[in-house]
């Protein structure tokens, strides 16, 4: 099993005080030592950073820490392999391009026996199912959908693929194409959004603490996603098994009404 | 314009000493100052980075020369934009993949009314022609096989496809599916083949040396692609225009025989 991270803002924000929690998982106070990574939108493109080796002993986690970047829309991935070695490869986020966009996956999970056929553009360059499922996801995205789509024409396709991946295990996973972050949980998932008035945040895994009233504007928002909460003394919500949520300028919105 | 940088060894290497050189030009010696970007296989996938920032000036080039990443394979560019403003879309290398392959490629060269029509699976995220050309040419790689093709296979279809884009214009390039290192010369391009017996090298950029007979085995080989070359005392070979060399294992391989 792995965790997962994302983020989605208002206005740019550094990631560095969730991310400093998700990495001490890595490999010191989580047993997920077989690789990171960490994707950072900026408009269509993104920044994609991976490192096999575990994040809390990695000299690249340590560089981003102490060199901020600034982005509305973040996924960090940190891994426990239960399938495929510890290779680049295997190490998430896994990216590709659709409609000139770059898309951005991460999933937590096992699926059994998820072989669908690829019979489009997306093929897996690693050996995970994870991969896999991304590769299908975006195959059937493209599919279904003859004209670039809006956000809420996607959230309304992904309502209807997520559960087919999904009955093959535990279907955790973040996704986006940098105009919305998709949250989708299948058994552990939680969700924080916030905005004014903001209050003091203490890290769950480290001695770590911020006031994020004097970093902020009151029309700031962010909503965080992790499987785990990373902080304690903020309204962490959980996801329902099979629920899916999408955020844009920093909180939810509806994935419907769709149609059929 | 900018400046090119590849690698394609035998033995798993590190680039920092050629990359020291290439990023005094990134801002400092030359005025390559709109971003960098540098992207090293590891088997099929590949681990990006990308900066808008000037190179000479970046803590994440910085960052890559105190923590050496070895490979086999390396493609590196430092832009001077002359197309498209200077964001992380337009930062090379750019990366698609194509049959379970990461495929990433660099461009130094303007291409002129070069826009045609990517009725496919690959499209550009940001605003170069540069990608254009690259979404091109995987597109119609695509289409010219129907089985996943051999080096050789893939060569011979390069040069019906490189001068294309080329007619359009300058298209020096690097590009590669983590096999081969496929190199095209349209204006100015130099490459160099190391091996034994190993010498002395000094950057022509930095007050920098280096004795490659201490560090290697006989049986080492790498090949270097560069814009310029980017030693004194090593016998740098100009590539004619409209050139195109393949390099596996070290060295440059016949793109041929193509049928047809």
């Amino acid at each position: 099993m792995c965790e997962l991270l994302g983020m989605e803002c208002n206005v740019p924000t550094d990631i560095v005080f969730s991310f400093s929690g998700l990495r001490q998982r890595g490999g010191k106070t989580g047993p997920h030592a077989d690789g990171w990574g960490l994707a950072f939108y900026e408009g269509r493109a993104t920044r994609v950073f991976l490192d096999p080796s575990p994040a809390a002993h990695s000299p690249l986690a340590h560089f981003l820490s102490e060199h901020p970047i600034k982005t509305l829309l973040a996924i960090g991935h940190i891994r426990r392999r239960t399938r495929g070695p510890t290779t680049l490869a295997n190490t998430h986020p896994f990216v590709r391009e659709l409609w000139g966009r770059y898309w951005v996956f991460a999933h937590n999970g096992n699926l059994e026996n998820f072989h669908p056929r690829l019979h489009a553009s997306f093929h897996p360059v690693g050996r995970t199912d994870s991969e896999r499922a991304f590769c299908w996801l975006m195959q059937e995205l493209a599919k279904a959908h003859a004209a670039v789509p809006t956000v809420q024409e996607l959230s309304c396709t992904l309502r209807e693929l997520l559960p087919v991946p999904a009955r093959h295990g535990s279907f955790n996973l973040l996704l986006s194409n940098g105009q919305a972050l998709w949250a989708h949980c299948s058994t552990k998932l939680h969700v924080l959004e916030r905005a004014h008035p903001f209050g003091h945040a203490q890290l769950a895994d480290e001695d770590l603490r911020v006031d994020f009233a004097q970093v902020t504007q009151p029309s700031d928002r962010a909503a965080i996603v992790a499987t785990a909460p990373l902080t304690a003394g903020e309204p962490w919500q959980a996801l329902a098994p099979g629920e899916m949520r999408v955020f844009v300028g920093g909180r939810a919105v509806a994935a419907g009404p769709c149609l059929g």
